[in-house]
């Protein structure tokens, strides 16, 4: 949420001069993204975001996150698209930091979802796994089954500090899913971040998805799951099954889901509140003392790790299964 | 630099159906300003800013600060343009806060500025001072002579944390302005903040100048001299009398200055250095222990203004008097 790279306008006609858009007209350090740093960027050719990818973001990993980004657009897909150097290169290099243009996207976030904007979230999900399909980078999930316990090592027993007996309850969800996780669901590249503030409406109509930085190849159930934890809740911790049935039949009419993977669903959805449970802890208990940026609550994921871990079957989604 | 205000896209469609500008395709916080939020908008029809007035704004001062904008760009002067509701209103409420929708300026401020940026600046300040002449209302500048003892009072003679002897040093100059101060030299609308964030370049050439809210009326050489301690000092200190010499001389081609606003150009220089000094040193004292921005420090202000008071004419800078 912060601009943390000063890019000076000198830098920035050297770094344009790469590219056919012309000269820079203005560029303005925008609060979105809390990995990187983006500037909204009007050249002579028209309106561009720039990024300065920061340390936490791997550099082996652009080229899967800007080729991702290339071919969805190209399949039309509605998302940034990596503007091309003369070169044909993607990434370059600004202020220091690995830096790559994007197209701009219109659009907005909801603050307040409704169901109708979950039923467009489903369409597009499923249109992205679709498009996604045939795209040759692979890149492991770093944020499934393997990488949980090490994450959670690294609170080190400090757990407990968000609410007591949370280290137990991490603990046994931890051992339960390394030995009744499935591997055998079809898979393809997921977004895996698709919050709210990554997907845009203009009235009402699906925009498009932005931020594929945690963007992976993984079960497509996953993906489905990390949405209905991410938009089927409502503030006080209710599950909404009217937006959670609007998303899922919405999304099996582009792509159908399989039997095995609606079973799968609950355990997926329990996994993926597990997911952001874990790195929430970690932010919680890392974050700077005085820092502006309040950490998000992970009591919000224990509460829906809890509610699907009761779930039998897909049905209390609101699927007819 | 931040967000302050959040702005949800219902309140926003609302606010927006007050004007004739379509609906809203994109909104942006922008790290842009101290004293407001300000978002980058695009609707149906284009590219704006909108601003959110935070509590350091009197909203009494807008009619100024917007009808200033409004006056200037009708006659052809570069910045932004209030854009009007189809009552004719330019002020509204968003988000509980006084709001503003302004044309969107293109261009960079330039972080290492050159004598040919001065050049145009000098142009430019010559130009608003003209183009200002008949605006119609009017706001007094609480930040000249009978402002700095009460702002100077407020740090409490905590004035030597800065710098030991500070005080002392203070308030031989306030006695000094208080007693010399001219106040029989031209006046009109002068921005009085004209620091390079606030002037916009492209290409080298000026695009405009931005953020008004600092506008009020004056003798024009304070202008000038805030001016000659914002863009004519280097980071060392050192006075750079080819920047003041292009700011001066261009200023003059279309302004020309009146032997008394020559004579007492040092004067001013010495007190608009007297006035960020003062100003500084009470952000200085008050800055919130742990916040993320640091406030500029005083004592550039303090070498700026030892370095007017022993200048005894504007051939100092550059000008052949």
């Amino acid at each position: 949420m912060a601009v943390y790279t000063e890019v000076d306008t000198e830098a920035l006609e050297d770094f344009l001069s790469l590219y056919d858009i012309g000269a820079p007209l203005s560029i303005k350090g925008i609060a979105e993204g809390v990995e990187n740093t983006n500037y909204l960027l009007h050249t002579e050719a028209g309106t561009y975001l720039l990024t300065l990818y920061e340390k936490r973001v791997d550099p082996n990993d652009l080229p899967f996150f800007l080729g991702l980004m290339d071919h969805l657009a190209a399949k039309g897909f509605p998302c940034p698209t990596p503007i091309k150097q003369r070169s044909g290169d993607v990434l370059g290099k600004l202020a220091g930091r690995p830096a790559a243009i994007v197209s701009f996207l219109d659009g907005m976030s909801v603050r307040k979802s409704l169901p109708r904007h979950c039923g467009e979230l489903g369409v597009g999900l499923a249109a992205m796994h679709v498009a996604g399909a045939d795209f040759d980078i692979t890149r492991p999930n770093a944020l499934s089954v393997p990488g949980w316990r090490p994450l959670y090592e690294t609170c080190a027993g400090r757990a407990d500090e968000v609410l007591p007996g949370l280290s137990q309850e991490i603990e046994s969800e931890l051992a339960f899913f390394e030995t009744h996780w499935p591997n055998d669901l079809p898979m393809g590249v997921i977004h895996a971040d698709l919050f709210p503030d990554n997907v845009f409406f203009i009235q009402n109509k699906l925009a498009g998805f932005i931020d594929f930085y945690f963007a992976c190849n993984d079960a497509f159930v996953y993906d489905i799951a990390i949405c209905l934890n991410a938009w089927c809740f409502e503030n006080d911790g209710s599950f909404n099954i009217s937006k959670a049935r609007a998303m899922l039949q919405s999304y099996t009419l582009v792509r159908p889901l399989s039997s095995e993977e609606l079973a799968a669903l609950p355990l997926f959805a329990r996994g993926s509140a597990l997911r952001f449970l874990l790195t929430r802890t970690y932010d919680w208990i890392n974050h700077p003392e005085g820092a502006l940026v309040r950490p998000k609550d992970p009591k919000e994921c224990l509460k829906q790790m809890r509610f699907h871990k009761d779930v039998t079957s897909a049905a209390a989604y609101g699927l007819d299964v």
